[in-house]
Parts: C-alpha cells; structure tokens; sequence
C-alpha cells in the first residue's frame, strides 16, 4: 500500500516523481469561500526554490504552480483543489547511471526491495522535490487560517548546521526573512555561509536543525489520544525527507530535567491563562495550550555527495557511489519553508476538527 | 473531534478514564487464525503493571485483562477484538481536590478549554493508565508477528534518566529483562536506583529516554509517503503521555554529522545486503531496510510532584499545587513497555499493508 | 481486513459475538456536553429487543446497555464512549450442529472462506445480534441531535411484508409507536400480524420493506463527492444484515419516470425554499435541502427456516438443512428501530462534518 | 468538509470541474508492476464519452486522459497515480443564465446552502463530467485486476428505460457492447432507439435502470461489518449523479419472497461450491461467494429538460426554468461504463484488503 495523503479534515494528497511531466498535490476539504491565487501560493513556493544562491543546487526549476480546480472567481469552493507545478529543468542524463545502482543513504534499495521497480531519474518519487507540493498545500492551509484566525504567524529558522548553532540570545524573529539561512540572527549569516561553502568544496555535506514556530494559535487544538496536535506535528514533520528527529518544546532534553525545572507554572493574565515558561512547546495533553506552537527537528546531510561511498548494484556486484548532478550541500535549508507549511496544514486540519468545514448550519442565504 | 484510533489495518481505538469502572482496546483488523489467549496478553500487562516495585507507584492495579470478543476456541477469528482492564484500585478521594484546580504540566487545563468539562479523577482521559490498553493491544501485535514473521524480536530499555546514561560498551541485550531499569547493563542498575530514590525522598521527579528496537524486521516494511514507516513511528511513540521528543537511528545528533560519517555503506552478504553502520535505524525513504529498527524517545519528568507549584483555579484565582497521590518519580520506566507495544502495533500494521489479513485469496477451504 | 467502523466524525465501532460474553459499541467523536444516561439508550433498544411479542423470536435477552467510559456526571465528554451489552440467553446447544455445515442464505460459507475459521455459535459475528450495538450508538446520535439541532424527527416503519402492502392515504406518523409493525397505520396491524403467523406456522418466512424518514433536518448536510448524505445512507442501510436494496425518495421507480414528472419544482415560502414535491427524498446532489429525509431497504426473508434446504457441510458432502433455534418469521420488523438508528448516525456524522466536534474555538471558559 | 476520495486500500480522489481547465483522479494504493498506458484507458473513457450518437448529448469532448505521475517505462510504480483530463468544448455562454438560478432537481441550491458559492458553469463540482474521472480510474482497477486474478469480467448494461424494459430470455452476454444502449439484446436496440427519440422531441427526458455483473470474482471479498461487499457496492453506485436506488442481487423485490424460494441451496461442484440460484447476487454476508456480482442502480431522468419547470432565483423571486445546453434524454445510457468503473474498483480494493498491496514480504530480488 502507498499512503500519499496527510491530514484529517484538510487533507491533501501528493502526486509526481522527480523526472515525471509534473508534480502536485490534491487538497481537499478546505473551507469555502477563502481568497486564493496562484501568486500567493508562489510566494512561497519561492522560499523553496531551487537555484536561488549558492547555497543550495544550482537546479533551476520555475517551480510555477497553476490553480485547475476548487477556485472560482478568486475564492474555494469547498471542494477538491488541484495544484500542479510542470517539471522543466530535467536532466536525467544525471541519473541514467543509477538505474542499476543503489546510492548509500537513498531510497534506492528500499523502493526496489519494496516494490521491484522503481522510477530511478532523481529519486523518482522519493526525491525531496515530492515537498513543492506541499508548500504549494501549506500555500492553501496558511490562507485559510487568516482567513479563519487571523494573527497566526508561522516561521522556520535554522538553529544549528554542523557546528554552527544559534545564539538564542541575539533571537530577532524580524530577521528570519532577511538572509540565506533563514536564521533570526542575521549577523550570523555570513559565518555560516563560509562553513558551507567549505563542506560543499570538500565535497561533502552536512545536517541541521531547523525550528518551526506558530504564534497566535488559539488553545483547545488538537485531538487525543492518536490525534493529539504534537502526535500529528511529529507525523508531518518526519514525513519531510532525510528529517531524523522530531522535537516539540524542550524536546529530547527533557530527559536531563527535574519535574521542578519542568514544570511550566500557570498565571491568570488579562486575557486568559499566561505560563512563567514553555517547555511544553505549547502542548499539553495533546491540546494546545495558546502559548507559541515549538517544533523541532533534525536533517540528516545531503546522501548525494561527489566523494566515493561503497555500494552495490541491483546484481550484487560492488561498486564504488559517487552521485553528480545537482545537489544541496545541506537540504535543511530548504528544509525550512516546508516545516512552516506543514505546520500551517496541521494546524488548520485540527481548527477544522474543531469548526468542521463550514461552521455551524447552511452558509449560502437565500431571499 | 476526538481521535482515539491508532493504525491503518492492524488498528485499535481505546477507551476508558483512569477512576471510571474499566478501560479498554477495540481491536479491528487482525489476521485471523493467531493463537491468543489472556495469559500472553496478561504477560505484558505485568511489565507495566505499577506496585512492583519501589521504582514505580504503589498504585496497585491487576490490570487483568479479558477478552470479550474476536477470538474462539483460542484463535483470532479476523474480526474486532475487545479487551477489557477492570480498574479495582480507585482512590478518588486523592484527586477530589483538583476538580476545580488546574495542576502544571498536566492536561488539566487544555481538556477544559477544549471540551468545557472533564472527568478530573486521576486525569481521567488523559491519565497515562490509557497505555495499558496500548500494552493489551501491543500483545495481540506481538502474537501475529510471532505467526507471521518468526525471529521478530522487540525490547524497549532505558539510555537516559537525569544525569544517568547508559554505557553501550557494556551493551547486553539479554540483560534488559532483568532489572528494574530495563537497562542493557544490569550492573549499572543498583547506582540508577540510588539516584531515583535520592529524587524521590527530594519529593522531585525526573525525565528519561528509552530507546526500542526491533530486530528481524523484513526489508520493504513502510507507505511512503505518509504513511512511512518512521512516521508511524514517531506519531506512535509521540503519541504517548510525557513524550517529547522522537529519534530515528542517528536522530538529532544527525545535525552534527558530515554526508560522508553519515552514509552506511552497503555490502552484498551471503543473505542479502548488509551495512557498515546503522545512522538510518533501519529505514530509507520510509521504508525498512532489514536491519534493526531503532527509536527513541524521551519522556519528561513527571508533572505530579510533592514540591509545590504554583497555578490558577477554573476561576481564575491564584493557588499553590502539591499534587499528592501515587506517582512515579520516572515515568520512563514504566514507558519502556508502552513503547514496545507501539513498535509491535506499526510493524504488523505495516506488515498487512504488504500482505492484507488474509494472504492472496480465499483461506478456508471445502471439500 | 476487517472494518468494524462506521462514520467519518461521529465514528463507532462494533464488537461481540452473538454467543460470546458481551457485545458493544465503541463510539468516538461524539460532541461534549451532551446528556446521556443508560436508561435513554435502554429506550431504543428495547424497541428492537427480542421476546417481546408472538412475531419476534423468543430468544429473550433484556439487551441491558452499561456505559463504561466517555460519560462523567452524566454528560459526554467528548472522548471515547465505551458500550457494552452481556450476553445472557445463549442456548449455544441450538446451534452445534451447525459448525460443520454451511445455513443456506447464512455467511456460514463465505467467513470459512475468507477467515478459515468462524464463531458458528448463533452465527457469531454475522449474527443480526451486532445490531444491538447499533441501535445503543445511535441513541448517542439522537441525544447529540436533540442537543444540537432540537426538532428533528426520526422515525421508521414497515411499507411492505410479502403480500401486505402499507395504504398510503391512511398514512399516520403518531400510530408508527402503537403497534408491533411500527406501522403509519395501526388499523392494518392485526390483517399483518395474521398473515405472518399463518407464514410461521407453515414453517416459512417472508422478506419486508422498511422506510425510515429524518424530519426537521437542516439544509446543507452533505459531503460530495463521495461522501454524499445520499451514498452514506445507502452505505448505512446495506450494511444492516439481510437488506438487499436501498433507495432514496422515488428510489428504483425514478427509472419508470419523465424529466417533467420527477422535476420537485422549487417555492420561495415564509421559511425558506420550498418544493412542490420530494421525488428526490430530501437530497440534490449529496446534500440536504431541508426537505424530509427518506430512506428505503428491503430486507430479505429469514434464511434460517424450519422448511429443509439442501446444502453441504465442511467437507463437502451433501446434507439437509434445517435450521432449530428460536428465530424471527419477518427479520424486517426488527430492522426497523436499527435503520433508525443508522440514520441518526449518519445525521450527526454529517451535521459534525459542517461544525466539528466543539464548535468554534475553545470551549471552556477560564476566570 | 468535502470528501472526495473512494477506496479503503486502491482509493481514487477526484477533482474539477465541468468548464475549469481540467478535471482527473489521483489514484493511490494500486499495486506496483501492473503494465498501463493511456489507450487502456482511453478505450473505457471512449465507451463514456458524450456526442457519439445522437441518443446522447451533442457535446463533443475529446476525453483525451494523460498519466502524468505513478507510471514508469509502462508499469505502476507502486505510488500516486495521476489521471488528467482537458477541458475543451466549454461553452459556458450556455450557462451563464443560470449563476442566479437555481434549476429545479440540480444540486445549484443546495450548493449555495452548503458553501455559500458555487462554480455554477455547466454545474461545476456536481457536473457528471466528474464521472469521467472515476472511469480513468476504473481503468486502473481493471488492469490490475487482469494481472491479479485474470478471468474476471465486468459489464454493465440497461435493463429499463421508462416503459422499456429488458427481455431477459434473450440475454447475450457478447451482445452488450455491440448497441448504443449497452442491451444484452441486441434485437431490441431499435425500439429503445425509437422510444428516447420520441421523449428527446417531446422536450423531455427518461430514467433507466442499469445492471451491472461481475463474472470471476473469487470467493472471500468483502470486509464486515461496515465494509461489506454489497456495503461498498451500494456506497458506490449511490454516489453516481443521479442514482436513487441500489439493488444487490434480488434487491427490493427480496421483500416479497418467502424464505423457502429465497434460499440458494448448495452443492459441491468440481472446483467448489455451487448454488442452485442466485437471490444473494453473489454476496453472503457481506462477502462474495464466487458466483456472479450482481448488482443494479436506478437513475433519475435528466433534470435538465427544455420543458418549463417553476423556480426561484438566488434572491427568492420566482422564475421559470428552461435548461438550455445540451443534454442526454436518458443519462442512464452513460452511466453503464461507469457503473462499470466503480464496481471495477471496489474489486480491486477489496481484492487488496485480502492481499496488500505487494503481497507477502519484499518484493524485488538483489543478487
């Protein structure tokens, strides 16, 4: 069985490989009547771009999305939503030589053990472009939730690359959008750079850390025991590729505290409930809390590297790996813009287990 | 909305409150002819049966487990089997008191403002006795796997509690079972009880990570793309009470590492492939690789602490929390079988997404 | 597989065997807040309740309904609600007979064939006894309705038996509760009730229509494309044992029909639209508009008769038939409070699909 | 919420609307290695396409599917199939009169209740243009399935049409393709051509009863209790524009039978059981039994008549309704295929739910 659909109410459905005619996903159950149109999808689908600095692949793919069904006149309709984005920068010549071979850290071997063929050009469907679509769902999700709860801000930064870690004292969450890295410390920016640039001359690759945070979501999201909002964040964050850990608030960490460290103690403020910390990452229970949604996780480096792994063909033979082609010497960065999606999509699907899809009793009037 | 459905075919829905007059797993989708009986599911019930020890709380439940349905004459019958745990040890009176209270840390809160009123005894929905119908449910799992796939072997320890970790060059699978840890290093456990008891008389609680592994696991296992197999596992174990965070092999520690320390290398053996390392824990692209699957998670210190707090009452007023009752001053033990009962889950479920209930075509035969 | 659930939102699921120590309902999704107790749900099931009158069964069983969890204080709480109904007059010696030979019209053959094993015991799980669990979920349903959308109206009653037909223009809603054909017209009770003994005694059975009609449900419920008000009703009522055909409004007489007849010509009245007729049973296009809801099915004549049928047994020799056991002459008439009870399910699923399970935003207030 | 995606395992979500640029189906779930292309599919969109003849709409679309991911050097790769279909004679001028109109016995005002807006051109989402969708994916199942289980067949066809109805003593199974109205009585083509064409003059429409069997099918599908054979069959073919009745074998004519002529009794056949008749339309408790599938729909005649019929407008005033545009004078004739289509799919995933999607274990070789 294959499994391409995520969420519950808002649910979409991903479609393409790498290689293929074209790619996209298939949102259903948005609410109606929500503004939309290809250039706010776009928006964000160029966070993501490939080919825009020298920190990522130099693949240059417009990435161009087009809106065929569940919009009229501007608005949805409250029915399925097909976005398609044309695949244009294809160079399969790149892949053609794996065809017989399995690159260490790939897909390659499970996808041919699992189903006996595979679409090899470019990781076929397994390769990390699948994750356009769902910026280009998180495009949806994201405007219907202003429409729905305006004041939710959603953004993913870096915290860590290799070495490299945030100085959380220097936090700027204005900065984000303002350098390369998406870090909220700009004036780091160039440091990191310099280090990249380093391991991509050396012809490696490395992991990072990337954090997605949500404020402004409203308390009472989420649905125990198997639908609670941390349960689902964790499910759609490592669905995203090479991601190896998932965090939410303290995270992994947790395990070194005292309960009395741990606990986030509670005060009435002007407009409800206010917490002296938040390491519960703005969960508890399973349930929001109203406190900023804090979302960790871990992407392992690039597999694709140019120095030589060992491997074997699909005949058993040995062979020494070295993959050309195109590739990010570290896919956390791009990572970033598809956290922040999925975290719009999670959350919108369980405003909606709230709300259902269209609030309470007939919408349309009549007379 | 409320999701207490866990599974895509090998699936269970749980039900019941922590002081209401029994809980339970509805299980749907197990293959039939599996031989059960309520002796191997009480089994694993008593790994996580509270009261043994001085380690856990002195609540002191049977937790016996009967099965009212889907099994006859000692086999499973392939339709929905109901397991049901009596609660008998019920001392309300200890939680009256927080009727009105919301207690840090906990759900207390969140289910009020989500659902306008809860049952507060014991936590009631969200009490972490919801696991042992997980750890009923886990059993019928583990009993299809045993018929299924033969070699499957699961066990869950600890690597983390506070400032104790465990030492892997003293790694010793066949240890696990034989202390009150759970550790893979029996030696180790006489300095891990010294620590709890010295939190425990602080009147304090302690987070912890636990790791579990399955060895013997087909390669092909996993639905890309969301319904990979490492994001079943994350939404499983994130799914239990006090998880904060969820690791796949290398997990975040992946951050740290170059491409080339990162790749495990493939090799032919005389049964297949076979890796130089195992940073993946055991997946590729969402899908099992063959090699031992290895997740953790940590679990945070416990919330319900003798050491006041302090948080507001549904009316918004000031108090001081001193959550009194019996509780474990590491839950992460206790989590260590939860933890294997959800990898046995998601492994079968994932097994009958290959293969169905029943296998190709009509089993019972005529004539 | 085994899919013992229905509903998308308002979801339960059934468990138990005809012979085993209980049966039930788990049902999950139900709205907070809402007053339940066991005595409303004991009110729908001793509408279908066996041993009541000479023209059902006289297997007695007093089908006792306990909630065992999602219920505190006597409201809903918004998590899983646990049903359950013991077993208490299983004269399993009527029936040991049975396990090597396959019932003619029974599922004796097709669950050997699939599941290699089956509980003959009264038929086990294909047993009509499952609809018990029904009727108690559907109690929930109408409980949530009644909160939700006070006025709806659900009923339903007996339009055929063989040879008897229901007299439309003597049609009465109040005499449906007054006889024991649920009939809209209890003058045609005892003509009815004398036919059906005259089918008992010469050892036969006799198939039945039953129609159940929603009044007062709101325009709007439905979701297209597939999960049309129209397609889960057809879904609800086949899924009822022995019922082999469903319609909606003019059902299969729409084939006999013109475009200008079939046309319900639309009104504007003082409350909104209105129709000048309902060929269309209250449904355009998978949603409601506000008219009456109506659903028919037929059900089949009991298979198990006294009459001798030819048939084989396990190993494929011939034998004869007939089948002992107390078993009911027209299995329609107690069809007739389960299809009701499928029809509130699939109301509530729907109206939850528009306004989700609590609403807009949280629900509890705090201070 | 809009849910528009059929299927448990092999499941199809359908998009577009009837003048948007495109409409399709992303397909999910269909087992790897099964040989596709286009002009398979063609072949089953060519027999639903409009403007073939003149008993159908005079509409001419070329119908003309694209596979734009999920397919690889001519097989199924295992993962998300996609199905596009172009628009290209949209005459929407036809239409535009009916944006504030709501015509009688469309979906136009309960659209409006719904969602409050609508893609009111050629009835957008509820157009039966979506069903060309369902046959490309139809077209899908029964390529699987040939590969699966080879030997099964499916064919729908009419067996009323207003006054017209089939003589089954003429049944020709090879005659059902070989007349524009799908008869298994070819002879009969011409009156039933006469009749529709006297209706079309009249200005009117028809309704028609359409049958569709499936010869092959092993016994032991169908999952209970709520995903039944005949449930899902029913669910199906509801879901079908038009549709207000399902009938499963004998269907609502089961009501008028005694138990002793309802019974198919059985013997043991060369290679099995076989029945003396087939009352039960091959479906024993919701699971198949070996025999033919049978399984019949009635459709309502086309709301879309050139007669006057009364209305309202948006705004409550009333209005006379002429549908314009062109239209069948009995959609039931194209409705065969996709009767077809879905009965197809509903094999196929209920074939998976026994045997998964890959069957047991790994399923490519290395070595």
């Amino acid at each position: 069985m294959s499994l391409n659909t995520f969420g519950h109410l808002f649910r979409f459905t991903t479609w393409g490989e790498s290689h293929g005619p074209a790619l996209g996903a298939t949102v259903d159950g948005c609410p109606p009547g929500i503004k939309v149109d290809e250039a706010m999808l776009q928006h964000w689908l160029d966070k993501r771009r490939p080919g825009q600095n020298k920190n990522t692949t130099q693949r240059n793919e417009p990435d161009a999305v087009r809106i065929l069904s569940g919009v009229f006149e501007g608005e949805t309709t409250g029915t399925s939503i097909q976005l398609m984005i044309e695949n244009t920068d294809q160079r399969s010549r790149d892949y053609g030589d794996i065809a017989e071979t399995f690159r260490p850290g790939h897909a390659d071997i499970t996808y041919h053990q699992k189903y006996g063929l595979r679409d090899y050009r470019g990781g076929g469907r397994s390769s990390a472009r699948e994750t356009a679509a769902r910026v280009a769902a998180g495009g949806i999700a994201r405007a219907a939730l202003d429409a729905l709860v305006p004041g939710i801000e959603i953004k993913g930064y870096m915290t860590r690359m290799g070495e490299m870690t945030l100085d959380r004292t220097r936090f700027d969450w204005d900065a984000i959008d303002q350098n390369d890295f998406w870090l909220p410390d700009a004036s780091a920016a160039p440091a990191w750079e310099t280090y990249l640039q380093k391991i991509r001359k050396a012809q490696n690759s490395v992991g990072a850390v990337v954090e997605v945070v949500a404020r402004g979501v409203p308390a009472g999201l989420g649905a125990p025991i198997y639908g609670k909002l941390d349960t689902d964040l964790a499910a759609a964050m490592m669905s995203i590729n090479a991601v190896k850990g998932v965090e939410i608030g303290e995270g992994m960490a947790a395990a070194e505290l005292m309960g009395t460290d741990n606990a986030d103690e509670i005060f009435m403020g002007e407009n409800g409930p206010e917490y002296s910390s938040n390491h519960a990452g703005g969960i508890l229970g399973g349930i929001s809390t109203g406190q900023d949604l804090v979302v960790r996780f871990a992407v392992k480096p690039t597999s694709s590297i140019l120095t030589p792994r060992r491997s074997i063909r699909r005949d058993g033979t040995p062979i020494e790996v070295v993959t050309k082609g195109r590739h990010d010497p570290c896919v956390g960065i791009r990572a970033v813009p598809v956290g922040e999606a999925m975290m719009a999509c999670v959350i919108l699907d369980h405003l909606m287990l709230h709300r259902g899809q269209v609030g309470d009793g007939p919408r349309g009037k009549i007379g």
